[in-house]
């Protein structure tokens, strides 16, 4: 696979572990060493530590809301990786940066930020394949 | 002048184009090739043409905002490196991303995101140095 390929993976499991509320599986996503993370409204957590425990708290929210990444943009440089995407979360969209390093085969998360995008964004709705007409 | 201190010195010359309304200035500041900006409330701008235009419109704003970058964070991993840091702007409170990839001797920025903290954050105030009392 290509490094794209590889790392638009990496950024699906990021939002698998957040849907499913896998913590084991987000904890293995985030790299060791330096990380950093921005929640929507919270100030920067600095360390892997203050990190998971953040998820921790997240994913244990019983009515967990759906995040759907869309429109991703991937840039690399070497074994550093920069995905833009919206997410869309209980139809408010927000623009998010996750930073990815390469750590053997795999691509490991070392920043997130996601911030709520004040204009208008419209979330694809799914067409459906035929409809009745009254 | 070691690592952090440049990159320290290239942030805090972003602030300064940016309170100084430095057009020239902000757009040597920025790198060629992969760079990306999320201001407050915007979605994702690509590319330098997009992201200098963005800021030729913000800095012509003649009541410009102060920006004061507070509590700097600075991660360097070989010629990337990133900052965090707290912007106070008209009394509000926002966490900021900075990333720089070095060209030649200068750090020059490839990402900027800033997103208000929604938990009240003080600005530190200049303690007079006498007051009087009534």
């Amino acid at each position: 696979m290509s490094d794209e390929t590889d790392i638009l993976a990496a950024n699906a499991a990021y939002y698998l572990a957040f849907v499913t509320a896998d913590f084991p599986a987000m904890s293995r996503i985030w790299a060791d060493g330096n990380v950093s993370c921005i929640h929507p409204g919270w100030p920067a957590l600095i360390g892997r530590q203050a990190i998971l425990e953040s998820y921790r708290q997240i994913l244990s929210n019983p009515n967990p809301e759906r995040i759907d990444p869309r429109n991703e943009t991937v840039m690399v440089e070497g074994g550093e990786a920069r995905v833009l995407c919206v997410e869309f979360v209980s139809g408010t969209a927000l623009a998010a940066t996750n930073l990815f390093t390469r750590v053997g085969d795999a691509w490991r998360m070392t920043h997130h930020q996601a911030s709520p995008i004040a204009a208008l964004v419209e979330e694809p709705v799914p067409q459906p394949s035929s409809r009745r007409l009254n």
